[in-house]
This record gives C-alpha cells, structure tokens and sequence, in this order.
C-alpha cells in the first residue's frame, strides 16, 4: 500500500473530484499532444507518398496541406458544434448513439477504442524510433525502451488526468515554441530571399522522378496526410474532464490545438517546396525525417536544432497520453451502458478509472510486443478508427441538426447540417481512401478486428440483460418461511475453530446439525470420530440441557473418496428432502490467514467447500464464515466466551 | 474433470486401497528401477576416477567393486532387519527419530528428500543423455526431452504405485535379461579362452599412464563407485507401499534388487578387465560408455548390443520412478509429524498424495532446467544425501540393538549390533570421502542445502505447534451470550440479491439492519438510495408489520473513498460499542458464477468484502454468504417464495 501511495498518490475523496480537473492550460499537454504531434508524421507520410515525383513532389505539399487544412477546419467546426450540443465524455459515441442509433454508437465506441490503442503505439513506437535513429547503439532494445515509456505514461495517468497535464506541460510548450519559432524564422527567411533562401545544411537531393502525377498518386498522399488530423476529435471526448464550465475550457482547448496545428502544418509545406525537402527512405541509413531536413535547412546543427529535435521526440513519446485521457472515459461511459464489465465503469482511487488505463496499457504493450515497437509495421493499422469515428459523429450531427429544422426551421441549424453533412461526406471519402490504399498492408486487421470487438460489447450487454431481468423485483416483499434455517456445521475436531462455529450457529437457529466426516485423511488414518462422540455426550449436550435448550445432533457420514464436498452435498440434499420448504445454512470454521505466507500451510478446505457450496447447493442455502485467526485474542476473551451466559 | 479422469484415471475409493497396492512382480520394476540402473553408471563413475592410471586401471576396478559389494552386502543385512523392525513407510526417517530423536530423524528425512529430487533429475538426464549420444541430431532437445520424461513418469505415479509397477515391468525385465545374458554370455567367452578373450570389436586403447597407483585415487574411485548403491534404501523407505504381508514382499524385493544388482556389478567388474574396458572421456564427440564398449567387445553391434543398450537407456530415464514412489511417502510422514504443510499428508483421487508427486517432480524440473539437463553438473550434489540417510539409519538401528541388548542379553541382538554398527561406520567413511572428493565441485550446494531445509521443516512444525495450542479447548463448553446476532447487511438496489439476503436474516434474527452506502461509483453518478428508502417505507416495513416482527432498519452511510469495506467496518465497530457481547452476522448477497467466463463480468466485491471481514472484522463476528446464480431457479419458486407465510 504505502508503494502504491507513493507511486500513484494518495486515495482521493469524491468531494475532490472538482479539484483534479483541468483548465485550458493543462488541457492542452494533457489532451492536444496526439494532435500536435500528429504534425511531426502527417506531412511526412504524404512526402513520403509523394517521393516518386522526385523533386516535384516537395511542390505538391502544398495543395495535399490546403486540402487537408479544409478537412480540418470542418472537423474544427463540427467538434466545436457537438461540444456544445453534447457537453459530456466520449463524443462521437454520444452522438452517433443519440443520433444514429445504439449500434451505431457502439461502433463508433469501438472504431475509437481501437485507435486509441493504436495511437499509443504508434505514438510511443514513433517517438523511441526518433531517439534510436539519433543515438544508434539504443537501436536492440527499441521494444524495452517503448515499455518503459508506456509504464511512465501508464503511471502518470494513474495519478489522475490533471497530473499528466501538468506534467506534460513543459515539453508541450517547448515544442510549440521551438518548432513554431523556427518555422517562422524559416518562413521569415524565405521572404526575405524573395522566396528563394539559402538552406544552412541544404536537404539531400530528391531522387529522379520515376512516376508522373496522377489522381490515385495524389489521394494517396491525402490520405497519408490525413494521420496529421488524428487527434482533434480527443476534446470532444473527454470534455468532463475539464472544470466548470467545461464548454468553455473545452472550446478554448480546441481552438488552441487546431489553430496550433494548422500553423504548423501550414508553415511546414511552405517550406519544405521552399527548401526542396522530400521524405527520405527510412530504412535507409543515413535517413533523416522531414522536419529534420527543415530544421538543419533553417536553423543549422546549432543549439536550436537540437532543442526543437529533443522536444518532438518527447512530444511523440507522450503523445500517447491523450489516448490515456480519453480512453478511460470512453469506457466508462460504454461500460455504463453495460457493453463493458462493470470493472470499466468505477473510478480508481484518484477518480480516474485505473481499469481502463490498465487495459489500455496492456493492450498497446501487447501491440507494441506483438510488431516488436517498430512504427512502419503499425501505421497501416492506424487512422481507420480514427476517421470511421469522425464519419460517423459528423452524421450524428447533421441528423441532429436535421431534426431540429425539422422541429423548427432556422438558418443556424440548416447551416450547421451542411457543415456536418459536408463534414461527413468529406471524412467518409478520406476513410474509403485510407482503407483501399493501406488495406493489404495492414488496415485489413482493423477492419476485422472493428466487428469482432463489437460483437463482444453486444454479448456482454446481452449478458448483463439477462441477469438485469433475472435479478428484477416485481412482486411486493415476502419473507418466507419465517422458522430459523436448519444448521449444518461440518467439524473435524474438538477445537477452538469447531467451539466458535457451534456457537454462532447456536445463536441462530435452536436446530443445529454437527457432520463428522470419517476417512477424510485416507484408508489408513484413525480419526478422532469416538473422542468428538464422547465430547458431545459428556460436555455439549450437558451445558445446553442445562440451558433448557435443544443440543446439537452430531451425525457421522463416511467420506469414502476423502472429499468433503460431495458428501456435505449429498448430507443437504437429504435435509432438504426431509424438511421441505426450510432453509439450511452451511456453518463453516474457517481459519483466516493474517500473513501471506500462512497461506500454503493451510489446505482451504472451507474456501473450497464455500465456493462448491455457493454453486451446488441449491437454492435457500445460505454459507456462513466464522473466521478465526491465530492472531485473535486469547481464548478467556470477554466477547467470546462472558463468563455467565444470560 | 473428463481430462483428469482420462489422464490419472478415476477416482478410487478408501476401500479400495489394498487392491493399489503391490506384490514383488511389481515392487521391483516400481521401486527397484533406481537401484537397479545404478550399475549402469557406478562402474564407469569408479572408471573415470581410476583413468589416469592408464590400462591398470581396469585391474583395480575388481577390488574396488569388491569393497563396494560389501558395503552393498552389509546394506543389505541392515535394511533386512529394517524393514522387520519398522515396517512401515520412510524407513531410515522412522529409524532415526525412533532412536536418535526427531531432529536426527529430520535431518535423515531431508537429506532423503533432496537425494530423491537429485535422483530424479539425474536419472532422467543420464538416460536422455545416453539417448542423444545416439541420435545425436537430438541434442539441441536436451531439456525438453527430460521435461517430457518427467512429466509422463508423473503422470504415470499420478494414477498409483502399482500402475507404474506394471507399466515399468517390461523395460525393467528386459534390462535384466539382456544385460545378464550379455554379461553372462562374455564371462563364457573369457572362461573358455583361459582369461584372455578375443573382442568381437575391441575396446579402445586406454591412454597412457599419468599417474601412479595412490590410495587417494583408490578412495575417490572407491566414492565414485558408490553411486551404484544409491536406490538400496529404497523399499525400506516404501514398506507401505506393498500388499499384505508386506514384510514378505518387501523382503523379497530387496533380495532381489542386491542379488541382481550384485551380480551386474561383479560382471562388469570382471569383464572390464577381461576386455581391457576403461572409461572415456565423456566431452569427446567418439565417447563411448562403459557398458557400451563392453556389449560391443561381447556381442559385437548386432540385434543383442541394441537390444542391451536400448533397455539401458530407458531403465535410466524410468529409474526416477524410485523417487516417485518413496518421495510422497516420506512426505506423508513428515507431514503428519507437522513438519510439512498438511496438504502433504492427503491421499489424492487415486490414493497416492499427488501434492508430494507434484511438487517431487516441480523440484526436479526446476533442478534440470537450472542443470540444462547436463548430467555431469548434477553428479556432484548426488549421493551424499543418500549416505547421510544410509549412515542415520544404521547408527539409529545400532542404538536398537544395544537398547535391546541392555534390556535382555541375546547373541542375535549382539551380532545385529555388530552388524549395523559396522555398517554405520563404513557408509559414514563412505560420506566423509564423497564430501571431500567432490565438496567445491558442486557437494557444498546439498551441504548447504540440508541445513536450509532442515531449518524450514522446523519452522513449519513450530507454526502449526503455535497453531495446535490456540485451537487446543481445555474448558468446558459455554454457549456465551446466547441472544441472536445483530445482522447487517450491505445493500445496494433492490432486487432479487438484496430480497434473498434480507429473508435470510430476518430468519436468523429479528435486529436486522440493512446498509446503503451512498456514492460508491463516484462523484457524478446519481443512486438509488431515495428509490430504496421509499422501497422500505412502502413495502418492506408493511410486510413486516403485517407479521408482528420488527421491521429491519435502513441506514444510509457515506463510502468517500468509492470501497465498500473501511465504511462497512467502521460500522461494524460502531455496532459492537453500541450493543457489547452481542455477535455481529454481515449477510452479503452474493453472485456465484455459473461459467469461468463469468468472472471478469462481475466486480466480486461480495469476495473482497468477505476476505477484509474474515481478517479486520475482529471477533465475535460471522459472514453469511447469500448465493445466488444466474441458473438458479426462476422467481416463483416455492422454496425461495412460499405463497403463504406460516
């Protein structure tokens, strides 16, 4: 315990829930930085698509980024609409659900999981792949070096969700800082040169062309590109874990990630055509990123190369953090609705739900372990559950827009569908791309993957239907057959164990049975069976005759395959039989452990017979535990045995 | 449990354990494998010592095997009146503590314990050795194939001692018959050639000499020699484990194992020296063993050496099966006394205790995986617990005697005396030469392990002695305050849980109190404690009103924390200063799992809370569990809600 305490903090009280949310300041590290860092790959990948255009290719950069800037500024719209309209936890399943219906919902629920553990990989693959390239000799433990960021990442979130924010801040700020100061400083640069600057280090020459432009070249790139929009959805998913009012801080969020992101996207395209920067082979040797090609373009090898290098890697290192910010809440509203085991639903012990960040750990790090950390192998997977999502919470909007002019006509609302619908047709477009362009490579495992998750979410709810409509109560309360239950206490020996289940059975019921089990130890063992009897004569049923009491019957059964369950079945079932409509309790001695390792000195016995108890025996069996652990006062306890009895 | 039976068979009943038990036929396949095997690396051990003396070193086997036989021979004399004496299981255990006291007898019970984990692990990797020297595409398998051995010679014990005996009888049989006929077969030769035989395929040269004849030399050959003792104790240690009059079948096998194993040694001896065999080295890819250059000098590499050489290999992978047998029981022993945790004392399903089977065979896995199934870096911690035991066992049967004779003179006591005690000090001597030959080779890890062990049996013993005198009851019986317990039960909805565990408690008492505790699933998450209490006012107390009982009481407690149980406790505690000497019940309702998927969809707090009660819930206290399973019979049911209240 005190490990945990200092690992993940102090247990928090529901009344500090207000306390561990975030502003805008923390929101940003906390939930922007899969955004933000989407700019470190996004442009990357559509050079890279673009790289058998040969020096071309930089030149196409520009209208890709337009098109995609035009799918963002919808996407902005449209988050910033459906945060207003829907201001809880997990957006796109919230509205595609209202709006869409629930299985709708639950895909889109589903579509987003998926990615959310994708982004973690391919987040924390990305970013360790950018340290191994810089420092070599890291590259054989690439897959440890993943790990432990995700346990890091893992941890922090523990702690709950503004600690991360806080956390992250500093290499968030640095790296829009210095990625932005020497973008403009490059851009400043090129003006000045009249559009024609003198590179510091200029960027290797691109490769002859060996391809012409044509449409599918040019879709392709656009759908690379389009990884640089992941992440712009993860406000409108967590909203609730900002402060009141949570629109507010949720809107100032949002603008600030996509204003933040389209500058730089923007100021990365102007200057890779005005630099001749192209994507390099990456399993090349001497390969370089993009956004390292710019930087040495601009800046040289100086202090400002290595600070903006240093503070990408980190920002896509802990890029994963928004996937551990919004996964968590995703599921609990998912498990709320019973589509997840309820584990899902309970906040941990900081208020965040340390089930799901656990389960989205272990899911990435089977991810990560299962494509050995190496990002290439990741990203075909990527961005499909991403952009199925983003489809569909758009539609969910326009329908909702649809209804209320249909409810009541309004230029606000007819303009607001369009946005959506048009939003919609254009993240569709982008996802059926996506998915015919990568679907060999790897997005065929999502696109299984996407309906066999689904499938499970709607078993479990068909499940918790089922036990919801067995455990419901129609009819008013009865209670019963009102006599005291038929006790059955199974005792081995004459001992402290045997004295304290006796009694407490006592105490409950004046018709108590004692079961002396015999041959319990094997053919060959002599059991106390004569010195309980001679016990019961001289000792018990004296002290309860002198009570005016009924005593204890004490019954001997064999146990002839030295198990005690099955005869103790066997010996209920004939009670049962004997005494229709009664009910029968277990009394069990049980020996608690207070140490761990008491635990393989004890045979558990009464564990055992509880669990076969609870399954087998019937209905109107109750098991009752009388613990008694060596650590329990000294017999001669006032509590346990007063010395007159009333 | 279709498995199960498949694999270890079924069930067998107390009254059947005679019939699992053995005759001679069976006793020496099933417990003289160990011994038997032995001569198949004794004399190469004693072999390999002496190689440094060139071709003489063939000549000075004989006297060393004669030195040998007579240890063997006094061995043999002494567990003969051993098993008389205590026919019983864990001879040398039973021996010792009866006459040296019980920490000798532990010591003799541990050293025999670790000897028979060694004899295992050395058995096995000995055979697969001999087997992968002859495929040698086999060897990278090492491991795995002694893994596989050991676990289909467990499973094999799992279903019983006899069952092994039959299972092993034809290997073992056939290992007598082929390599007496061969070893037979060449004394013929070599006695009609006048001493001097002409080899079908002759042995290679011995090397040179190195060395001169030392009595060092002879001493460690003398100890390496040894080894082909190992497995004699074997029935003394298993009397139990033979058929009705278990004194005569255990008699036989002995005389059967030292005769046979005798006569195998004083061949080999004698032939070794006929053929000029000596041993070679063992790292050599053209390493040929002993018995394998013998069989070929014989018989030369026809049907009769594969035949002798196959039967040898898997009488050395079986010999484990010694351990299996004699392991278990001594365990039993052991635990009875309460030096071993007790589950070490249960017969299992098929009569033999399957924990010490299994654990036998864990501790031997553990031991080759650790060994990489090498068995020359097993050797060396071999056999000195067996000579620790040997030597325990004669000095107690030693004090026998002279305990016998103190009372009444008697020439057969005096010479049974004379007997053991030169028995005791030959294997002594023996032990002290094997401790120095082979101390910093590996010995020191068994020296030092004896103690460790030993230390750990008495730390069990002193546990459950500590143990024995709490739960021992010296005073009368006293019911105690006799009032029935006040009866809390958590509660969270109403339903058909809640409704069983209330009619459960009003049953057992008439003070019920039902807890609701308030914001368990965290700050934001709206409850149904006001739908209860109208529940309770509408319904609840009417129906109990109606009855002229007291109605339970509703109390609504605040869980901050979001955990059911520090709330639940301090209640309890609360409760107990309000009412003392009252007994405190905690009914919780609670879901049994029909199906293992069931598990991750249900919270098991019911579980939890049971655990923290049984441990923290201090005394006096009772937990009564309420089952209830998805499976259990629909509402209506007569039992559960009989139409009519008596």
């Amino acid at each position: 315990m005190r490990l945990l305490d200092f690992l993940v903090g102090r247990e928090l009280a529901n009344s500090e829930a207000e306390q561990d949310k975030m502003t805008t300041l923390e929101g940003l590290p906390a939930i922007g930085l899969d955004g933000l860092a989407s700019s470190a790959y996004g442009p990357e990948a559509a050079l890279a698509i673009l790289a058998p255009l040969g020096a071309l290719g930089a030149n196409w950069l520009a209208p890709i980024t337009l098109a995609i800037l035009l799918v963002l500024a919808m996407l902005f719209v449209s988050y910033w609409q459906t945060i207003r309209a829907y201001p809880v936890n997990g957006g796109s399943y919230t509205v595609a659900t209202e709006n869409l219906g629930a299985t709708a919902g639950l895909l889109a629920a589903t579509a987003l999981m998926l990615d959310y553990v994708l982004t973690v990989a391919v987040g924390i693959s990305a970013g360790i792949g950018a340290l191994t390239s810089a420092v070599p000799s890291l590259h054989t433990h690439t897959l440890n070096l993943c790990l432990c960021v995700l346990a890091i990442v893992t941890v922090i979130n523990l702690r709950g969700t503004r600690e991360a924010g806080i956390l992250f801040a500093i290499p968030t700020y640095l790296f829009i800082a210095s990625l932005g100061g020497l973008l403009a400083f490059g851009l400043g640069k090129a003006m000045l040169a009249g559009g024609f600057p003198t590179p510091e280090i200029p960027a290797p020459a691109s490769k002859v062309a060996s391809e012409s432009v044509t449409l599918w070249l040019l879709l392709r790139a656009f759908a690379s590109g389009c990884t640089a929009m992941t992440g712009v959805e993860a406000v409108s998913n967590g909203v609730g874990a900002f402060r009141q009012p949570s629109v507010k801080y949720a809107h100032r969020t949002l603008a600030a990630i996509v204003v933040i992101l389209s500058l730089l996207l923007a100021g990365i395209a102007v200057l890779a055509r005005a630099y001749h920067v192209g994507a390099m082979d990456q399993t090349k040797p001497d390969y370089q990123s993009v956004l390292s090609q710019l930087a040495g373009a601009v800046a040289g090898h100086g202090a400002a190369y290595f600070v903006t290098m240093g503070s990408i890697l980190a920002v896509l290192c802990f890029s994963a953090n928004t996937s551990f910010v919004d996964f968590p809440r995703l599921c609990r509203l998912v498990a709320r609705d019973g589509y997840l085991p309820r584990d899902f639903a309970a906040p941990g012990r900081r208020l965040v739900n340390s089930v799901g960040i656990i389960w989205l750990a272990l899911a990435a790090g089977a991810l990560l372990t299962a494509f050995d950390g190496i990002t290439d192998r990741l990203i075909p997977l990527y961005a499909i559950g991403a952009f199925l999502a983003f489809t569909l919470s758009q539609s969910g909007m326009a329908v909702h827009w649809a209804r209320k002019c249909a409810a009541k006509e309004s230029w606000g609302d007819r303009a607001r569908l369009i946005v959506n619908a048009t939003g919609a047709i254009a993240t569709a477009t982008s996802l059926a791309i996506i998915l015919a362009a990568k679907f060999l490579e790897g997005a065929w495992i999502t696109a299984l993957a996407i309906p066999c998750v689904l499938m499970l979410f709607k078993t479990i709810k068909r499940y918790y239907a089922r036990l919801d409509g067995r455990l419901a109560i129609l009819a008013p309360f009865t209670i019963g057959d009102p006599r005291p239950p038929i006790v059955i206490i199974p005792i081995r020996d004459w001992n402290r164990l045997g004295e304290r289940a006796l009694r407490c059975a006592l105490r409950m019921s004046p018709e108590v049975i004692a079961l002396h089990l015999s041959r319990l130890e094997g053919p060959d063992i002599e059991e106390g069976a004569e010195k309980l009897r001679l016990r019961w004569r001289d000792d018990i049923e004296p002290a309860l005759r002198a009570l005016r009491r009924p005593a204890p019957r004490l019954v001997q059964v064999d146990a002839p395959f030295r198990g005690m369950n099955s005869p103790i079945l066997k010996f209920i079932a004939r009670t049962r039989e004997q005494n229709p409509g009664r009910a029968i309790a277990v009394v069990i001695p049980a020996l608690a452990e207070a140490h761990w390792w008491e635990l393989p000195l004890h045979k558990r016995r009464a564990r055992r017979l509880q669990g076969v108890l609870s399954r087998e025996g019937g209905a109107n069996l109750a098991v009752v535990i009388v613990p008694w652990s060596l650590e329990d006062p000294q017999p001669g306890n006032v509590l346990d045995s007063p010395p007159e009895p009333k």
